[in-house]
């Protein structure tokens, strides 16, 4: 069965996109440690990050490091990464940008229109 | 000055070594949230990660999968990956192999004799 990720990546499950090219993705996470808390993901559908082939792995951390770079102009504030890989079997890289508002473990309530503020400030 | 990573890659600060390479270089983090935590560090001395050059950024991210790959056949635990940064200013990626003991901000209290137990597993 195809990874909640690979769902998202396909459009059969909504998300707030932030990037796309042809080997990884990237969205919002919906329930966000921190405003603007986003996972880049690698289209290929595997566990962990290093079941990757040079390519694929490589592209994911060159869509991470954009992000974060991005992340941090327009935002304000250092971008923490976070690869835990407990949760969902599809290898992703949590981006949270570290403002003041952050505090470990919390999960932030947004509305959608907060959502889709963020996004369309974060967009690539 | 040079940061403390650099007096650390340079021999003039001790550490329980990991890994070396020509462009990256890995320690055990003296203050261990984890038992096994490790410091990936660039030789190249800069503050964030991606303010180096690609082949410095790729080789540090090559080191952390390999690491991290190697960490978790030999302790049998998955490794959590973070950058945070807003530490020391000489761009790092934290390796924490997540055991059952591992405690969000808690710091354990190694001796000598542990850390030098921990870094003969895990080098490379």
């Amino acid at each position: 069965m195809p990874s909640i990720f690979t769902k998202i990546i396909n459009g059969e499950i909504p998300c707030y996109k932030i990037y796309e090219d042809d080997k990884t993705f990237a969205f919002l996470d919906i329930h966000p440690e921190t405003r603007g808390h986003t996972l880049v993901v690698p289209k290929k559908e595997v566990d962990k990050l290093y079941d990757l082939e040079d390519e694929d792995y490589f592209a994911v951390m060159d869509t991470a490091r954009k992000l974060s770079s991005h992340m941090e102009k327009v935002l304000g504030a250092r971008t923490l990464w976070k690869v835990v890989g407990t949760d969902v079997p599809h290898a992703h890289i949590h981006l949270m940008p570290l403002d003041s508002t952050w505090q470990y473990g919390r999960t932030l309530e947004l509305k959608p229109e907060e959502f889709e503020e963020i996004r369309a400030k974060l967009a690539l």
